[in-house]
């Protein structure tokens, strides 16, 4: 079976909106730019920050074509295919895979209530339906189911996925998931934070997926490069700068809901830099105003990105 | 604008699927003439039960299609739209009118985080982008939003929502929103409770949508009618009765998902009294093993079902 | 064994306080009076609307002594022995006794984390230290731990509670619980709501823990005693004048927390009504405002209560 | 007003019972040898792994004065106020002053649901009964309430509290408070984690609360030395080594609660080190089995602390 050795910086892409909410192709290919310029080792398409799930199926096979089409093969590319359960999740997949990317991305089925059981199942069919590498992704802020130590354990052991990105929140059950996998070499595990990197560098993690990478890829790659040489001193400090410019995903709440305000944070930041157009984002969410866009500002002028 | 006045049983109509997971038409056919036979006053396509997130457009739209076929006109029938968010709901939405329907059902998104202002922008863009009624689907616990008091109200006095189906358990909740609209005479309550539906009927619900309608539709209908005429005597017996029914929702449990063994419950129910000839589910769900099918075998004969 | 069969109204009796935050047993002493002249059928002392836990040793015995000596066998008196956990709630069982209560109120335990098989052990360990008859009390809200239908039905089995109390607003779970216990005369079942007593009648409820019961206790008996008559009609008429009245529990919110706005509601209109001289609850809580004792002196106006 | 800076290794003391469930103070005052040998910087009398909320005052008593004594003012010692209200938790406090600790450690109130604004009513009325340094105690998994960073900022900022122990679990949060705090030497912020203390150094945290440290307080010491100095490849192999021997805290489920389990590990561990005759707990957790601590035993020896 294909397997995939992810690490690094592995950002998930936003996905800019025209006006009409069409997929704004320029504007994500100046993204993608963005990102490799930025030095990442690999990129995340279709994830939860690239308001995956608000996205019809055109849409997403634009996006897949289009970041495929800039990045060119030049680092490797995984796919999310959420979507409520299994038969869907594979239409993804197939669709993900007719792009060409290097793995899948798959969260536990939502909205429905699945067992750990089942859980293992949905994730045995979609490998079986599509052969390619499955990197498991554990939300359960989104699909409030998680995925327990032994799911990942049985999934590993039989060939499923091989790899982690745990964006749980829940850093302690994730230093015991490293203690589960600590000399798998075949198995990556990447954190979904932000803020909390260099902690997962020095418990042994393999890469980064950070929404903020869309804002500053090179400041999450100076990161990773420092923890990689033990140089923690340097992690943390630029982990610290990072968390002061994270601040831009607070701005919009109350008003608008804590997604809604954190993709809007990012997109806002990039429209502020001149790599989007428009910091809107799917509906319903809705969009930062002038006076919280300026609040962005003010951060990225504090943090030397304006 | 469009309204609607919903009231009576009006069952989530279960999809009966062929070995290959093909939507089963000629069963699909069986079941809704099987509810209407039953004396139902609606049908609820595309619900919860019917497994709508597991089902892709096609699927959809072959089940909006037969069932209205063989309906016919004869009661109300509503369409569930249930996806992530706003467009894809609309998208359905769009789908269930171009088959006839009478109604939309909408949920708040869900997989994203939604505030009560977004939820309240949600379903305004479905009703401006397709003018059919709409009824409010308060589930949090598969979409993890709950539909606030204040929103609903906000949600009637605009004109986008006639109805509401309250699946919260919150049965106290629920009297207050029944407080909160006493006297309208153009906004319908239903309850998507199987077990206290003579409650519901006591404070002034004026429906009833159950799951167990699929698997004893009379009964539903007896005890709607006996609560209507105010024998509350009646209505508590029947309601008994179908508790006692009820619990073949739990002989999956704790092999299968509780959503797989409730589902399955009925399917199973269905295929022991000839009314679909697969009980399966959609993947990844769990179907409902044969020790399992014979303990619902047990239960539906104890209930003068068999 | 010693048992006790609990029915009707048997209101939770709020705990007056002085100036100081002693109790104030001559005000305590009108309240008894009050519930006693609204003809309740029982008396639950050292509930959680009676502020049980803010309450020390001292308190909690100066509460036990008064309400006894001011009912002097009237009606049945049931003690709330609230702690974290199982000696000290002996302790609190034994002051009971010594007060000559009829009967115990438990929960399970709180702050740390329990089993249902500690919590069943927890039960009678109370009783194996204290032949009282037991009420089981169940509050998730508050103690985090569901007591589940065969936890029940064990310590039931087992001769160590004869009762339930049921606060956890899953009137669908509790109707099932209704239902193991169908025919068992020996078993009380209770609900804790103010607001859809009429529905858990209707279910087969024995009685009712309303803490409204101490704003209006002739109110209660009479949805209790139409209830009892089959007269659902009326019942329901009762109820929902008591669901209006029962807006006083919203007046503090936002500025205070649910609990002291609860419970700071009936103080306040019991200070209006001139029963007790004060509203404010113990320390932390925050009493109402001038402000919102007028909001909620409207609403008793409303419901001819002033 | 009084201060205190707490810093390095403050591990919560376990308390040793005797067979009739008293505290057995000769195995308490080995116990504090115990942690004092191994170098631990300070003392954590009275907190969740002390079982506090399962004494009463006799026995929190003679906890404090038995610790006070064999610690003979060798570190500093603070002392857990835990129950569910004001003016119990002040009754607690001034029973810590009369036994002469350092400092107190407040959570928020529990059973009663409580607003922020209360909370920080609650720390100052404490802080204003007993004028002793504060130590903040987040422990929502117990007390349901979590200590929002501006709660905390407001009680700092009014001299309320002068430390934080954060057992959240929330290890971003925790780092947003870090950076709250940032160049406060006035302030002290632990981490409640056993497992991710490194974590916590490379954040900046100023000590750890394991209650791990019981069983190997010189383990923690390591640690923290290492992280101290900057040697984070020690740092992270001695937090390594702990969370191998952390495994003791899961051989108790699912038969016991979470809670026993983990109280109970240690406590298993001590008494098979010799430390403290009997491993049970107080009513109602079940203590480990023999087969249960057959386990603990191989992991202690796998570990070489045996």
């Amino acid at each position: 079976m294909s397997s995939l050795k992810l690490h690094g910086v592995v950002p998930p892409v936003v996905t800019p909106l025209t006006p009409d909410f069409h997929v704004d192709k320029p504007a994500l290919r100046r993204v993608v730019r963005h990102l490799l310029d930025g030095g990442v080792h690999g990129l995340f398409v279709l994830g939860s920050t690239s308001e995956c799930v608000f996205l019809n199926e055109f849409q997403r096979s634009e996006v897949l074509a289009t970041i495929a089409q800039e990045n060119n093969g030049q680092v490797p590319m995984v796919a999310g295919t959420m979507d409520p359960a299994t038969d869907r999740v594979v239409e993804h997949a197939r669709q993900a895979r007719a792009a060409g990317v290097d793995g899948l991305v798959v969260t536990a089925p939502f909205y429905t209530r699945t067992s750990q059981a089942e859980t293992i199942d949905h994730f045995r069919m979609v490998r079986d339906a599509v052969d390619l590498p499955i990197l498991a992704y554990d939300l359960p802020v989104c699909v409030h189911t998680k995925l327990e130590r032994p799911t990942l354990r049985t999934l590993y052991e039989d060939g499923v996925i091989c790899a982690l990105k745990d964006s749980s929140g829940d850093d302690g059950n994730m230093r015991m998931v490293m203690r589960d996998f600590a000399g798998r070499d075949d198995f990556s595990i990447l954190t979904g934070s932000e803020i909390v990197c260099d902690y997962a560098m020095l418990g042994g993690a393999h890469g980064i997926v950070p929404g903020l990478g869309n804002v500053d890829p090179a400041g999450y790659v100076r990161l990773y490069d420092a923890a990689r040489r033990g140089d923690w001193t340097a992690a943390r400090a630029e982990q610290e700068r990072l968390i002061a410019l994270f601040q831009i995903v607070f701005q919009g709440v109350p008003q608008t809901s804590p997604n809604a305000s954190g993709v809007g944070g990012f997109k806002t930041a990039m429209q502020l830099m001149g790599l989007i157009p428009h910091r809107h984002m799917s509906r319903p969410n809705k969009p930062l105003s002038d006076e919280q866009a300026d609040r962005v500002k003010a951060i990225l002028i504090q943090g030397g990105l304006l």
